[in-house]
Formats: structure tokens, sequence, C-alpha cells
């Protein structure tokens, strides 16, 4: 009996020992909680250095009397999204079930703070198997700021400053974190079975179509389309729009990669890594698309093309970029350049002046790519894809059409057009970005 | 008896299944060794890559005909940096326990190898609760680097190369190590309860306390200050600027973020990503109330305040970054902001030439984020921060008074009149930045 | 006896007690598995990133009439990589064990899905000891993408554009994968003793002995050797060239850091450390061994030979990042800086037209970095080196100056005098990067 009661404690520790190898291989929950964190920390940068991608390509797209103007513009939007989601977005976006009214006009007051205190117990930690509450807020905010650094692009080079900022602060602080509860705040297209991983529809078409109610009510630019003719009006650097590429570029692993919300397991970690190859896939193949169609069309490369094409394919695998094969995600991002190039035209045949192309890259990528996640994921269906993606455009547009329009009849939203032919650093700043450079007269 | 025996076996490997959910959930101590290792090389990458956003700032700040000269100086700055850190600050920073001067004497000898041996042993490792001796020299290295990159930018213009180039090899080699012991080496000012969570006072006000006495030995630029009137200088190149400070605004994130030293704890993690969060606020802040205050002082938005005013919220916010909520980061770096717009015409009245407005942006609101501590720390004394900054302030500007006028004396620090008017770039190096634009005469 | 046993069983749990806190120390399986991906990942998008630094710092180097083409090129190439490397390069690098011709070929079709299963078990998981699949391909990709970025400089201002792009197809489909599997995919190089930590010759002389068989095949540009003298033909931008410079800097810190392949022990994050560390020494070396000679030999400092200095020095820690002390690593990258301010005129005196300085960077301090392994490596022996440098070098070399040829003698791969004396920008592509800046005639 004392044998076997020295056997049954062998025998426990035996369990203990073939149980405990197991289990200790596994990372402990306080580290899948830190390693979550640094997810969204990482992301989060890299998504904020985007801000910084989308003022460089579109500071070089823009000619330079409207340089200084698209360079105040694009750090003061960020900053404004800053301030925009902290005290309405944020809080805006996430308490909420349902799209109950109501359920907004309570989450708007209680809740400023939206950070753990200081040197948190794990006890007290507000989401122990998730992350910390501050990384969160980290990484989200930079994608509502994304947001609004669609917008810049497609407005440029007409539009006054104070309208686009006050527009900004609509966009970063209602439009974007509403329609965003619809599905990452576990809203309505959540629960419908809508899927967009990291926001081809929710960032990338909303961007989108808060552009294109700005270049409706905006008109396009002087001179752009004079009887029938598009008249080209060459960005002023293209080493920085390709600098401003690059950047997007690299901050779009943060921005899939971040979206994966979890890197604790080996699954997610291996699921993390797949979005990062899938990412630069799918840019690749934008990328490469729209270098050989132009090719082809054109008989020349055309090299912003190009770089839209990159961005298109970007945003294309943006709302499933986990599920596909690489070749899979190369031929999404394809297509994705393949938009770019002929919508860029077809926008010029509408009269609808998007300075840098970012409707074609944004929007109608954007659409794409979220319809392209049935191709790669069964769990999505082509009726929510639709849904969510008519939807979430019918609020965006009609919503932002309003507010460009109010803001229009209010202060106007255009530089008259003497100021627009001086250009708008003249008028707007009196401040030139390349002082010292003499110009080609135009 | 034997079945008391059983139960107090089974107790004990209750006991034990009881305990060790609870221990296993924590990290074990290896991964905090390694996720606080991961943290200064990740917050050390982000704080190198400053050096390249002071640089693209400097070089956007100043005109065409001294971009070059300012291009060398900054990534020469960087290399002594890393000289003269290895070879004397290092060593002089951290061993010291007090400020007895000889310690400091006896630590420059013993020392140069930093790093611990090639695939060190958990035993050997020379503090596995902290991190690996090279993470944190690579991350310490940086913060002094970030220090001599402040200064460049104010005496740009009109200094000499190589006596910069000296000054830089003291400042990093003596003055920064010196006086960032008293605090982060365990010196007297960290005894005394000084409280500078990453650097306004020891990195910030320290760059600007040298560039203020190199400027005021060197004097203005020719021209800048003309029968009480103050001739505007443009910077050549606005893109590069604000492309600068994006990535400082990126490089921030390091700075701040790293410093928290830790994040192998729940508590450690949430505290980096509150820094993250605080910082990005302060910087918008900043931004913001630069852009409001030039739009109501002189009725047009300045950009490049703008761009010092984020800069200035992010000094600002860099003394303590981990206590305010949200919105008292904001307003801190609000503040910030404020400062830039009325010290950059204060210093002009006081014909101290800041060719990039970093005394404001640095020296100013470093004071400030360092007295603004006390408002949401309470283990702050506003005794033992005015301390600090007095005991820095004076240590820092004297000492470097002293080495700009001995440089002076020795082989002059200021180009002639003639090499000035015509830039440095042809005096200086002989090689145009922009070689193939026509300029404007000026 | 029951004494005993109960003293026994205590001796049990003691020994538990003691035992598993040492084991309990230590990161659990899956978190090796965890952090060594995250290493892949974060290390994978800095080296993306230096695409972005080749770009910048080659569209700073080349005249203004070339800059778009030089743009259009590496983003082109970066695209091109990625499918020539997924299609079939990675799977021609890594399956072989030997240099059986046969293995080449029998790898190449199986193999196009290189990522594992979303949300993979950790048994399932190719390799739990290593990393994920998709992270471990993400980071070998970019150095592929590494390598043929370094060809397109030398070859810039008189290059046809589609010829280069289709040998950056063979180059990151074949060349690379070919060669760099004999020591990186366990090949008879590896075997033999041959040691390249992190490539100085299997990326970086490989992408310079493709350049120089690129440069011999084009012949020099027009102008630039005129009756025994060298025509200088400087760079447009010069802060464009620089912030290429800084990318490349910190992007080095993933090539080379991330080159451990691991970080979930004690061990190799302070090993990862110390390459941080060493890499940062190395280029600080070579940026001021460059910035002392250019004075001392022409009595100014050449500001691209400081940045071809800093790049030279990372070039030269490359191979061996991790052995030296900051001393060692430090005057390794000072060597490197010397070979670039001599190898540079030595080039010239050879009528090797080289426009970026490519060749005495990449290729002359990548054969000297591999050299030096022996200093501070005792495992490496100079035969092994030798016989790698040359066999590598015989590969590329030859291979390269055969497809070069081949693709001149089907298409030609040289503009006509006259597209090249008016620019490629407008021959090639009809578009210019400064369109409204006027220029110098030249």
């Amino acid at each position: 009996m004392i044998g076997s009661l020295i056997k049954s404690t062998l025998i426990a520790g035996a369990t203990l020992a073939i149980a405990s190898p197991a289990f200790a291989q596994e990372v402990p929950e306080h580290g899948i909680f830190i390693l979550n964190s640094l997810l969204f920390l990482v992301g989060g940068f890299l998504v904020m250095f985007m801000a910084c991608g989308f003022c460089m390509l579109e500071a070089g797209l823009v000619r330079a009397k409207n340089t200084t103007t698209q360079l105040t513009k694009n750090i003061a939007l960020f900053s404004i999204a800053a301030i925009g989601y902290y005290l309405v977005g944020y809080n805006l976006m996430y308490p909420l079930g349902d799209w109950a009214i109501e359920g907004y006009f309570s989450a708007l007051f209680p809740a400023l703070a939206v950070m753990e205190p200081v040197g948190v117990a794990a006890e007290a930690a507000d989401d122990i198997a998730y992350a910390s509450t501050a990384s969160d807020y980290f990484f989200q905010l930079m994608f509502c700021a994304a947001t609004a650094s669609i917008v810049s692009g497609t407005v440029a080079e007409r539009i006054k400053l104070w309208p686009f900022l006050i527009f900004t602060f609509v966009l970063t602080a209602l439009i974007y974190p509403l329609q965003a509860s619809w599905k990452w705040g576990g809203g309505f297209l959540d629960e419908l079975g809508f899927l967009d991983f990291a926001g081809s529809t929710v960032v990338h078409s909303v961007g989108g179509w808060a552009a294109l109610a700005g270049a409706l009510v905006l008109g396009p630019r002087l001179g752009k389309y004079v009887q029938g003719r598009v008249i080209p009006m060459p960005g002023a650097n293209l080493p920085l729009a390709t600098l401003g590429t690059f950047i997007l570029w690299l901050g779009w692993f943060g921005f899939n990669g971040g979206s994966q919300l979890a890197m604790g397991t080996i699954g997610d970690v291996a699921d993390v890594s797949r979005i990062f190859a899938n990412t630069n896939a799918a840019a690749a193949g934008g990328a490469l698309t729209a270098l050989v169609l132009t090719q082809i069309l054109y008989k020349k490369i055309d090299l912003t093309m190009v770089l839209n094409g990159a961005l298109a394919g970007l945003v294309s695998i943006t709302a499933e970029p986990l599920t596909p094969t690489l070749g899979a995600a190369t031929l999404i991002g394809g297509i994705g350049g393949v938009i770019v190039v002929f919508a860029v035209p077809l926008l010029d045949k509408l009269k609808i002046d998007d300075v840098v192309g970012a409707i074609p890259v944004h929007l109608i990528a954007g659409i794409w790519g979220t319809l392209a996640v049935v191709i790669t994921n069964s769990d999505a269906t082509i009726g929510a894809q639709i849904t969510g993606i008519v939807v979430v455009g019918l609020f965006t547009f009609i919503v932002s059409f309003i507010g460009w329009t109010i803001l229009n009849l209010i202060m106007g939203i255009r530089v008259s057009e003497e100021e627009e032919l001086v250009g708008l650093d003249n008028s707007e700043l009196g401040m030139d970005s390349y002082p010292e450079f003499t110009r080609v007269s135009k």
C-alpha cells in the first residue's frame, strides 16, 4: 500500500511531467497579452508612418504652387484625427453592440478615459485575453487618420484649407467611427457576415466615397477639361511621390498584419506572417499589371500609374489578406492595378477631377477587394459583401455630400479663380515650398 | 496516517495545481529579458531614424546654397556620436553611483567592452532581470546622437564644418553623458527626486542649451537683422522639412516608449502603450495650437510653425509621457505649440539667430515639459524639477559656451563673409545639392 | 518508512520546485517560434524599406533627366523580385541539400505553396523549433530584392528599361537563389565552412558582380571619359541621396539583426543586440574614414563619398556582424570607407562607369567584409572564405555577363546616343520628374 502510494505519487509526478511540457510549450496568458499589445504598437507606428506616405505622395503629385498647402493639410488632418477620434470617434465606434441610435449618444459622454491606469495589474486589465486598451486605441486611431488622408489628395489644388479641416473633423469624429462600428464595433454588418479584414471598405472606400463627394461639390480644377480634352497637370516632384508610395507599402504591413489583432499563438503569428507575404505580393502584382498595361496601351510605362497600381494592389488585398495563396494574392492585387489603368481615364471622361488618383485606388479597388473576399474565403457570401459595400457607400457618400454642401453654403469650399491660378500656397498660406527654384512658366 | 499522507500529497499537488496556473500566466524570466531587449532594439532603431528626420528637417529649412553642408553635418555628427559615446560617453554615464569626479576618470579606461559575450548564457548575462547590455547600449547611444542632432540646425548656414564636428565629439563624449549620469546614471539629480522620463531636459534642453551657446558665439547670419527688421530667409525645400517632421514624430514612439525600459509584464506593456498614445496626442496638440495661433495672429497658417509646433508638443510630453490622460497630454503638447509661436519671434527680437527653431522647440518646450511633470505625476516636486533644469542648464550652457569660445579662438568657427554670401556648399565642400535647378537670384 | 515516504515525496516536490523555476525561466517552445517569426517580420519590413532607400539614393545621384526612369526601375525591380522569387527562386534556394543539378529541377514544380495553412496548429507547423514559413519567406524575399536593387544604380542613365527588367527576373528567379543555396540552402559552400552571416558575398557582392557585368557590356555614359579625363556628372538631388543612405542604414539593422534567425533565448536576443550595435558602429566607421580621407586627399569633404562610405561600412560588417567587438566593428567598417575613396577613382581609371558607386560599395567592400570574418571569428578559414568569394563571383559574373550579352544581341540594352543625351525620361517614359523646375543647360 505504501508501495502503491509511492507509485501513485510517482504517477502523479509522471502525469505532471507529461502534461506540463505540453502545457508549458504554450505562451502564458500574460505573454499573449504582451505580444498582442506589441503587435498593435508596431502595427500602429507603421500605419502612423502612412500619414507621411500620403503626404509625400500628394506633395509630389500636385504642382509646385500648391505644395505647401498640401503639406499643411496632411499634417493638420493627422492632428485633427487625433483629436476627433479621441473626443468622439473611439467611443462611438466601440461600445456599441448594435445600430441603435440612442446607443451612440449615451456612449458619447462617459468615456473620454480610454486608457487603463498606469502600471495596470493583470486582474485590472480591461481584457486580459486581448491587449492593452491604449495599444488598441493607438492602432485604431491610425486607421481613422488614414481614412482622412485619402480625401486630401482628391480635392487638392482648389479647396480652401479651413473647410477641408472642418470636414476632416466630421469625418474622423463621426462618419468613419459610425460606419466602422457597424463592422468592427460588432454592429449589424458584422452580424450579417460582412467580411472586411483590414478595411478595403471600412477604411479605403470610405475615404474614397468622401473624396468623391468632395470632388463633385468642388468641381474640376480650372483648365483641366477644355473642349472635351483632358489637360495634363503633371506633379512637380516624382521622387517625392515614389517615396510616399514606398512608405505606404511599408506601412501596409502594419495595416494588414496588425489587423490579425493577435500574435500570441503559433497560429496567430503564422497568420500575421502570411498576411505580410500576401500584402507584398498584391502590391507587386498591382505595380506590374499597371506597368505592363501602360506599356501596351500607351507604348510608354507611366510611373504614376505604376505607383497607383501598387497602392491599388494593396487596397485590393486589404479586405482579405489572410486566406489567399501567394499566387491568388498576386492576382487579386494585379486586378487592382488593372482597375487603376482603366479607372483614371474613366473619371476624367466623367469630368471628375481626382488630382492624385485616390478614387480609383481607394474606392474602386476597395470595392474590388471587398468582393474578392468570396474567392478565397468560404465564410464570405457575395450578398453580405455587396450589402456592406452598398450600405457603407451610401451612408458615407450621402453624409459627406451633405457635409461638403453645407460647408460650401456657409463659407465656400473653393478658392477664387484668381487664387487658383496663382496657386494656393500664395493665397492660402503666403509660403512657397520651393522658393529658390525658378519655374517653367505655365 | 497513510490516508493523511495521501491527502497531504494530494493537497501538495492541489496547491501546485492552484499555484502553477497563476504562476504560469506570467512571462518567464528569460522572456522578460528578451522582451525588454526587443523594446530597446525596436525603440533604438526608431530613435536612430530620428537622425534622418533631423537631417531632412534641417536640409529643408536651410537655403539651397547651404544644403549639402547641412546634410554632411548631419550624417557626420551621427557617426561621431557613435565613436564618442563608445570611446568615452557610455562608460562615463553609467557605472557611476554618484557625482564623484574621480569616479569619472576611473570609469574611462577599463571598459571599452560594453557588450556581453556572443551567445551569452542566462547565468552570465549582466542583468538577467533587465535586458541585454548591447540592446541598452544601442538604445542609449541613439539618445546621445539625438542631442547632437539638435545643435546642428541652430548654427546652420554660417558655421565651419570642422569646428562643428569637434564640438559634436565633445558633446557626445563628455557633456551629454556627464549630465545624463546625474539623472539616468543614478546620480545626484536622481536621488534628489528629479523626474525626466525620456529626456525633456536630459536630451532636448541639453541640445538646446548647447545650440544657444553656439548661436551666441557665432552671431546671426549676415543680413538677418537689418535696421531693427528681421529679414526672412525661407527654407529651400518644405516637403523635405515636412518629411523630417513626420520621421521625428515616428521616431518619438521609440524615444518615449522605449524609455519605459521594460515590456515583459502586463503593467509595463500597458504603460508603453499609454506612452505611445500620449506621445501622439501631444504632437497633435502642438501642431494644432500652432496652426490656430498663426491663423489668428498672422491671418495665415505658417507651415514651419505647425511643424515646429508638432515637435514642441513631442518635446513637452517627453519628461512625462506616462501619467497624463490623453486629454492632459494633448494640452501639455498644445502649450508646446504655443511656446513655439511666441518664442520664435522673441528670439529674433533678441537677435539670436536660430535657423530651424531648435531653441524654442527643444530648449524652451523642454523646460516647459520638465515643469509640467508636476501636473500629472504626484511624485514630482516643483523644487526638484527646477533644480534639475537649472543645474543641467547651467552646466551645459557654460561648458558649451567655453567649448565654442575655445574653438573660435583656436580655429575660428565662422566662415568668412564672402563665403557665407556665396554659400557654405561652395566654400566648405565645393558640391551643390541641386546642381541642375536654376535659382532665384537673392 | 512512512516518514521516509513523506520525505521522498517532499524531496520529489523540492526537486520539482528547484527544477521547475529553472525550467520555467525559459521561454516555452511556442514562444520561441513566435519570437523568431517576429524577428523575421520586423527584420523583413526593415529590409523591405531598403528598396526605398536604394531608390532614393539612386534617384538623387542620377541627373534630373533620368530620374523618372530610375524611380520606375526601382519600384519595378522590387515587384519583379516578388514574382521571380515566388515562382522559382525560393524553392530553388531552399529544398536543396547539395549542388546536384537534378535537385534544382525537381524542386521547381511541386512547391508554389510556400506558406503554412491559415491558423496552423503547433503540430502542423513546418518547423516548430524555427519560425513560421511565411515569415521566413518574407524575410528571404527581401534579401533577394536587395540584390536586384544594387544593380540598378550602376547601369543607370543609359540602359533601356525592358532589358533591365528582364535581367532582374533572371537575377531574382535564378542567379541569386542558385548561388544562395550553396551557402544558405545548406549547399557545398556551407559544408566547406564558408561563413557569410548576412550576405557580404551572397547578397552584396552578387549584386556587385551582376552590376559590373552590366557596366562592361553597356559601356560608359556618353561624355563620361573624354581624352583621358573623367567628366563629373553630379547627381541632381543630394538630399534624396542622403535620405536613401539613412533609410539603408536603418534597414540594415533588419538585414544583419534578422540574420541571427532567432531571438527566443537570452543568447539569441543578446546576439541580435550585439549585431545592431556593431552594424551601427561599422556604418559610422565607414562614414568617418571617407570623410577624413576626402578632406586629406581632396582638401574638401565629399558628401557622396561619405554616404557611400557609410554604406561600404555596412556591407563590410555584413559577413560577420556578431563576433567583432564594437571597436573591431568600427575598424572593419572604417576600412570599407577607405575602399570607397580609392575604388571610385580606380574604376573611373578603368573606364568602368558606375553611376552611383555600387561596385565599390557592394562588390569590393563585400569581398573585404567576407575576408574580414577570419579576423574575429575563429571558425572561419581564409581558404573557405576565398573559395566562397571566387566561386560565387565567377558564377555570378559569368552568368550575368552572358545574360546581358544575350539581351544585348536580342533587343539591345542601351538607348541610342540621341536618347541618352536628351535623357531617358524623355525617350523611355515621356515623363519628367521635376517638370516645373528650370534646368541649368548642360
